[in-house]
């Protein structure tokens, strides 16, 4: 019975183990929910009071689940005490200190690392076939894409330093070189927020490169990415044919393509 | 007659069918041009005049289209009540309650509905080589698709509730969670309005991870489509096996794999 | 001596052709910064003095190169009634209508009409083979990219539509159909100004959605070029084997990769 | 001992080498990091002591530095006047100036100089074979990136002055072509500040065409880049002609396709 609950809870393998990380994923949506919705300013009392019935029902069905997790682990402390034990407790916890405290707005920062448990429930999707290549793609080429951060950091440290400079006599809200490498950062990136801007004619200029710059650049990861991904997608099987020894062969093939003759499995 | 007719109306194979289509496609568009010149204030009374006229023209011809397609079809009353059939008598009302009707505003929504029988038309461009490889090429990889949009939500609402939590003391727009998730997905797109915008120096520089985050992560969806797109126009012989009659050959395939018999040329 | 004048200015196969073109190109580029800098408000008269200087050596330098085109060309009436003929004379009459006019504002965009002339030169990078490539994917794409934009049209419309009337209630901008078609193509290109943006709730989900879809779909131009430049790059001879009779050696192959047999050129 | 030096401070190739680089680029950084927390406006006066402090740490261990890196040299003088030398020798300068000068402003310009020492580490990354590989799918396609640079640069020309026409009737910030030329790179590049926005239906229907534009051309240099990094990294086997000594050879080449040669396995 523990067995078959531990095979339910901790793992995904079965039908049961999808469908309880199913629910669970559901049911932490569900509490961050209502997490955002108490955020919402101005409603009526009735509306919170409907929202904090609905809290309590999802705390008692996280801390029976903590129980049940204790319960069926051969080692309940070791679980405790680890990174998911202590986000698993942290979800259950603040409701309860509610009661005591009235200060809420520490308690929502407790009560949103609840959203942290749904990296538990992630290892569903490693099942799925398409995540697993997309992330195969990713770790392969994990060492580009840091040579890319690198080099994007370098840029926009030097792009900031040198905007700061031109733009300092100005009133355009390049005040300090973090903020001036901020704007870099928002610029480099293409999302322009537009509430710090040049206003003089060669801080246009050199924005205007940094736009064009930004705009040409985000080519390189999309071409590192498309790249791996063409290549993962691409797997053809290492078989060699028996009897002429040559590779290539797709995944589906059963008879070598250059002479014909019957491959191995 | 009434078969021809049919033909013409439901299908687009007949070159009539596809003049016929087009013909509907100009007219809708038509129609969409004057609601939405409609909709723009402070112009003379003669230019709403005009629009009228025009209007009435486009709601006969939708009224001729409806009374046809209600002869030509074998289930009139089937027509009638299916999905699209509600929408084409959804064109054509609108103006006659607006007879009655005074609050025009309910009307211009009735009215904008028109725009969803483009989507009868756009079966016109399944015929079209191109859009149906597009088509494939979305359609093979929408799980990949999928899983980027699942982990696009959670990393908006982990970021928005964060951003939430860091910039609540400060003025700077982030009310409540939604509005702060609002304020993720507006930056992580590179959408940025800049209506709401971080002030403190924890919040920019989260910012500044969350715009570098989507900069980077663009790169996904484009290099799945990319490489479907490569995989789907990747011209493989349209030789059949004479033994087996499978397709799918390599162009230097000399052997069927599948069966290992030799391919003609 | 009338034919040499004639490859130099009207071909790009000569070096001296080249050459003229690349000097055309730069007095174009020069004559577009002078009818910039004149539009700069607020300098001192000497400023305009030393423009206007320049500006008239631009324009009699335009005036002889059109005197030479004209007394080169076979058939000169046919030229000077051709589009770049007109183009050509367009970019000297403006100067000289400025000394009777007094209303400049017209004859700027009458001198910006210079910039036209550029196409004139742009045969020049035809001659470069990477243009060439480009142009060539561009081209063989233009079926897919025309899928690409009328469903962006359909799209913008139809997203528009739905915001005028669920922001219509509000004080954001909305005023009217095509202004929230104008904020559809705004927010789904990623651009976002942040001029209009939407205020209610619903409003802020949709804009969301509208995000989301705009930085997803990026990602079907972007397939859809990469996958034709990918083609377009990966051209192998069809040279065929004259012993084996197999294809799909490279360029820069001398003897058949399959049975080492020399190729024929 | 000299030549054991100059391995380590000018070459990456040994472990040591490698080791001295990093510390060097950490130094870079921290020292960096102190000019941009210096720019912060508002701070108590002991805030300023201690990076005063940390500042001369720095300054020190780049003079110990630059002294060595003299020593070491073959030709000291020759080194003293290079890119480099000079770089190093303003690294260090502006601190000792800053003890005679007040005017600080002009000593942030030089110290921020130090931000170019980076690039002298920036060959440790040359070895990084990942690195590489981009560098080389950059340069691969440069001649491609310039013709679409310079297809950028005459497309915002020509749609800056366009809306400097068209905007110039109302107060909407399009003052000069320059500006009207800052907006369309804006536009284009798909920041989207809103700094400068049009009013004018015209001008917002020719924005809306840009937005597209800029939308369907970052394509462009991102498919270039693609296709590159795809050839590039596609393996062909490291085989050498054991005839003609050439490399490059497919995987499935059994001869030599430059020679005939049968090539071993």
């Amino acid at each position: 019975m523990r067995q078959k609950l531990y095979d339910i809870i901790f793992e995904a393998d079965t039908k049961a183990g999808k469908i309880f990380d199913i629910v669970l994923i559901i049911l932490i949506l569900f509490s961050v929910t209502i997490v955002m919705l108490e955020s919402l300013p101005g409603r009526p009392k009735q509306f919170y009071n409907v929202l904090s019935v609905l809290e309590w029902g999802v705390t008692y069905a996280f801390l029976l689940e903590y129980i049940v997790r204790l319960w069926v682990v051969r080692q309940p402390l070791r679980y405790a005490i680890s990174f998911f034990g202590i986000i698993d407790l942290l979800a259950i916890i603040p409701s309860f200190l509610g009661l005591f405290l009235v200060g809420t707005h520490m308690l929502v920062v407790l009560r949103s690392l609840r959203l942290l448990r749904v990296f538990r429930v992630l290892k569903l999707t490693r099942y799925i076939n398409e995540a697993s290549n997309l992330w195969k793609a990713l770790v392969a080429s994990r060492n580009k894409i840091g040579v890319f951060l690198f080099t994007v950091l370098i840029l926009v440290i030097i792009l900031g330093t040198l905007m700061y400079i031109i733009e300092s006599g100005s009133d355009s809200g390049f005040t300090s070189i973090p903020i001036s490498i901020y704007w870099a950062v928002v610029t480099l990136t293409t999302v322009g927020y537009g509430d710090i801007a040049p206003v003089t004619a060669l801080g246009q200029f050199l924005a205007g490169l940094v736009m064009i710059m930004g705009y040409s650049i985000i080519a390189v990861p999309t071409g590192i990415v498309t790249s791996e991904l063409t290549r993962v997608s691409k797997l053809t099987t290492t078989q060699v044919c028996p009897s002429c020894l040559k590779e290539g062969h797709d995944k589906d093939a059963e008879h070598c393509k250059f002479c014909g003759t019957k491959l191995n499995d």
